[in-house]
């Protein structure tokens, strides 16, 4: 393989674009903007997803699936969710083809022209609220707690594998309740569901907070954000949770009888997260040898290769060694082509970020032993066979726990707090990062430091302590410190 | 509840409306044939999938992810395909929308026209194809063995809950070869799982078969089906595996370099399996009360009701039972809502299919015992807590068995040997299900008898001894008799 992706230093964006094609995650398709998630990287994917699907459940959410279009004037009905997503959505005006009378293949059929334009899902509030005022009548059908698994379109100019795609694959749930607090507090809970999921799974360390105005969702009263920060000082919104309020309800009217017998509009949230999420565990823990995998995501944790190939004796070795690391719920694979090499079989599999390679040679194998390499230090030993197992699970939660303390020393690293405009605009050109700085609550203002520096105010963050300062771009009065950085 | 479906007897379709309504499986959307999948239909399509996809994993098969949209000149290089998916496809051909200039909310933006119109994917043959023509190079690349779980778009007519909608969730498998034998024999192998799927889990009888040509998927040299029998006599597809041929490779110039450095075109087969599956689990098993489902698909397996409410004993004897069941893996539920009378969740759980029923009241804890009702007999009795877990486990795989010995029994009964016409029209009309009959093997004849009868060729059985006959319609010579019956 040798050096087949560019250094991190020389070119971050492109060592992003060679690690996502040479470690087989995705590629570009055919139609502009949509990618072919490949199945290295769709095995990934499908860890992440059942992951949050099992904790979704475990907070009492269920599954169900709402239709891929949605008719063009239900997009209209919430003022500003229409505002947020007409202007790059794709538009079904058509429901036949026909072959060209100039006999040029097939064209679309005229004919067959749709009486109401349908687009393609680019979030589904509005078909599912739509639904919902016949599902909920009485403060019994609350709360109702329903999540999708689906794909979505928004027609994105610039796109990057993964982290803006015009189809993108994602979850979203979309809850109703009773009351404001409710509301809210599932806003909320969601959102932790996000935050212990990114830290404990993808060992993604992450910032909590709420958007500004300027920055929330379409149609939401407060978004809530998780937000990592990449190796190359960049943020990276992971995952937003928002509070509805009774917006969607009053647009689509959906009323419920309380206990007290009043119709009131129904409170709402919506949260989601998305195949982004791939690009965000590719752009923390990965290093210029190809893609680094936290063992509780990758599609297998250990690959045994029989070094210089198989034998019987390896081939004995190895299936023992498979079976105690299986026993201890380990997944692994044992490569035995003999068409590749070792070194070729090393380097294939570090690009590929699996976390822990055994090699088995026969010297080895004298002293009754095998060579244990680990992904993320790149560090290799000799461990004695017996007791491997065990071993291996310690290495494999120890790999675990590496990538989450590292990204987040990296992480903590690249937190400047700065109290000047000057200073603002050297950390975000000399260091990067995250920046902790005041400012003065306008829309305005943050849309001249966005003008002047491309940073945004990423979140809030949930744990400010309130504090007395001045804004860095006008001098006027703040009471907290707010996160600014650039951003994905 | 009471009385709130129709009789089968009374109106077959309307009844299998009912219980698609009234169990909570699924509805129509605001979005012409589309329809909203609610969760007790979805837990239960959840767990057909999870099923299907291990045993897709099993037989050496990975998952991916390939664009929701073909551009449409892709459709037209495979001729017969084109033919068979243009007249039924939904077409994008702008992707931006605008405030109406008039001031009636939004309308399509002419300006973001696109150069060339995307089709919502009805199959993704062509865009997949399109994409392995990069993936393969040599023999060394195949076989290729990818499958997708998606959503697809077919401009349905005349719909019908989970039977036939426009838009459908389905896995579809794209499989790449280097041989004619390889790929048929992967092609049979996949008919299998679904066979076994189907019988297994679904505890659906059915036949396997060849399609004759004028049944084929578009595209394909051969496909292959499991065909089901419903309850009123009408056979229903339920899954098809097409032998391709090279005709994609041709299409798409997809060539791979063989062992002896030889160029070759790829041979392909893809298959899949559709939520319509949960029409064929429905009509399979239901009756009058509502919905049957078998114990491996359901989504929970036993209901614990408390009678006539819970109260701290009966909350530690259900907590008990609970607990022992589910360490036996049973998926059970105890129901405390005190809102509801026991004879109203008794009718809601019967509605919604459940397996079995536990209900737990006072006086039968006084001798130690439960009443046990399963659903598909509606038998009731009482069983000692003593060794409960192992009535129920075994309760459980007697009622899976005995839905399927059941439901083949019907299907048995309702295959008829017929040897002239007038007996087919008479089989047809007074007893309908399968009919084997002979049939000349021209196109011709075969549309001639479904322009008469309705009826069409659901296949040519695999397991069919040679046998001469007389073609029922036209008399002509005939070497086996194929499977006829009328088909959703």
């Amino acid at each position: 393989m040798g050096k087949e992706i560019t250094n991190r230093d020389e070119n971050y964006s492109q060592w992003y674009l060679d690690i996502v094609k040479k470690a087989n995650l995705a590629e570009n398709s055919a139609v502009r903007g949509c990618m072919v998630i490949k199945p290295h990287g769709f095995a990934v994917w499908e860890n992440m997803r059942d992951q949050l699907d099992k904790m979704f459940k475990e907070t009492g959410h269920v599954n169900a699936y709402f239709p891929l279009f949605i008719p063009k004037s239900f997009l209209s009905k919430e003022a500003e969710h229409v505002e947020g997503f007409a202007k790059e959505c794709a538009v079904v005006t058509h429901h036949r083809l026909m072959n060209d009378p100039h006999g040029q293949g097939v064209v679309v059929d005229p004919d067959a022209k749709l009486e109401e334009e349908l687009i393609v899902r680019p979030t589904s509030e509005t078909i599912i609220w739509n639904t919902y005022r016949d599902w909920i009548k009485s403060y019994r059908d609350l709360p109702l707690l329903i999540n999708q698994w689906a794909n979505v379109v928004r027609w994105e100019l610039r796109t990057r594998p993964f982290i803006r795609t015009a189809e993108f694959l994602w979850q979203e749930g979309h809850t109703a309740h009773a009351t404001r607090d409710e509301a809210i507090a599932e806003t909320r809970k969601m959102l932790d569901v996000y935050a212990q999921f990114a830290e404990e799974y993808m060992a993604m360390p992450i910032i909590k907070g709420v958007k500004t105005p300027n920055e929330r969702f379409a149609g939401a009263e407060d978004t809530y954000t998780i937000e990592a920060l990449m190796q190359d000082g960049k943020a990276l919104q992971a995952g937003t949770s928002h509070f509805l309020g009774q917006n969607f309800a009053k647009a689509f009217d959906v009323q419920f009888l309380t206990e007290n017998n009043k119709l009131e509009h129904v409170w709402a949230t919506s949260w989601g997260v998305s195949t982004r999420l791939m690009g965000g565990l590719i752009m923390t823990h990965s290093d210029d040898q190809g893609l680094v995998l936290p063992p509780k995501l990758a599609p297998y944790q250990v690959v045994i290769i029989p070094i210089p190939k198989p034998n019987d004796e390896i081939n004995t070795v190895a299936n023992d060694v498979m079976m105690s690391l299986r026993k201890k719920g380990i997944k692994v694979r044992y490569d035995q082509d003999k068409k590749k090499r070792p070194g070729f079989k090393f380097a294939e599999y570090e690009m590929h970020g699996i976390p822990v390679r055994i090699g088995i040679g026969k010297r080895d194998l004298e002293k009754n032993q095998v060579e244990v390499a680990r992904r993320d230090t790149k560090e290799k030993t000799f461990v004695p066979l017996d007791g491997l197992e065990d071993y291996i699970t310690n290495l494999l939660d120890d790999i675990q726990q590496n990538l989450l303390n590292r990204a987040k020393a990296y992480r903590d690293e690249h937190i400047t707090k700065v109290d000047n405009f000057d200073d603002f605009k050297k950390v975000l050109d000399e260091k990067g990062g995250f920046i902790l700085a005041h400012w003065d609550g306008t829309t305005e203002t943050e849309i001249k430091i966005k003008e002047l520096t491309k940073a945004t105010i990423r979140c809030i963050p949930l744990d400010n302590k309130p504090e007395d300062g001045l804004c860095i771009l006008t001098g006027k009065p703040s009471k907290q410190r707010v996160l600014f950085a650039k951003a994905y």
